[in-house]
């Protein structure tokens, strides 16, 4: 593995582990950590819609949330479980952090090739850990899953 | 004025109370409410940024917040003193909030016209006191619009 592949393993670790604790406590299990430029992690989270009843915290917002007010997001890298919905991938557009690293992207496609196209750099890992994570999930608990992504 | 004008003035009017509270604790001026297809408020808020440390904190969200868990957001209306940021207007898509009603467009532009695009009904006010209010605002605090928008 090379160095850059061995930092994203590392960094997407951060993100499952966050994943699993909100599974763990009966949540969505969907984690995230936002990583400075200097590659160490500034916040870290995950869903938080049952645990809180708040539906606005996403893993990646929550990350976001936990990393405080920041000056800049230039070379700030967003590593998520999943890939980031609409509203996740909106907060990371906005703000303008320059990378999203995605553990996969097969159970749900969000907004991960709008952000490539609007100059984010894009990684997908295509972790079969994550895949099985969301899959095992979205079996599980489809209502909370589908309220969770806005579908009626 | 008409019936439908009216209710949309009475909504931007939360929103504005919501702005215009975030000032006087010394944020960032931005409101918002989210409306039930009944026309009855489910949330309202405004960016705590400064007041809470919370960067995720915009109007939108934290309207989206105090509204707690839905089943469904189709019928609902989000009504804001501004444009919707990226962030904020992928909040909108992602639940499929069916409206948006903005209080003014001038001193930010965010996602209005993709949220329109994407099929979201929005409603451009053009209020003047909204855009008396960001101006004042940014005028007497550039650097803090800009961390809340993602500028560097």
């Amino acid at each position: 593995m090379s160095g850059t592949a061995a930092r994203y393993a590392d960094w997407l670790a951060v993100a499952v582990e966050e994943a699993r604790a909100g599974r763990a406590e009966g949540g969505v299990p969907i984690g995230a950590a936002l990583v400075g430029r200097d590659g160490r992690v500034l916040g870290r989270g995950h869903n938080r819609r049952v645990q809180d009843g708040d539906p606005s915290a996403h893993g990646e917002t929550a990350a976001f949330r936990a990393a405080g007010r920041q000056r800049s997001y230039t070379g700030t890298t967003m590593v998520t479980t999943l890939s980031p919905c609409w509203y996740c991938s909106g907060l990371v557009r906005q703000f303008g952090i320059s990378r999203v690293v995605v553990g996969e992207a097969r159970t749900f496609h969000g907004g991960h090739d709008w952000l490539a196209e609007h100059g984010v750099e894009v990684v997908l890992l295509d972790d079969p850990g994550c895949v099985r994570m969301m899959t095992d999930f979205i079996a599980a608990e489809p209502a909370l899953w589908n309220e969770d992504i806005g579908v009626d």
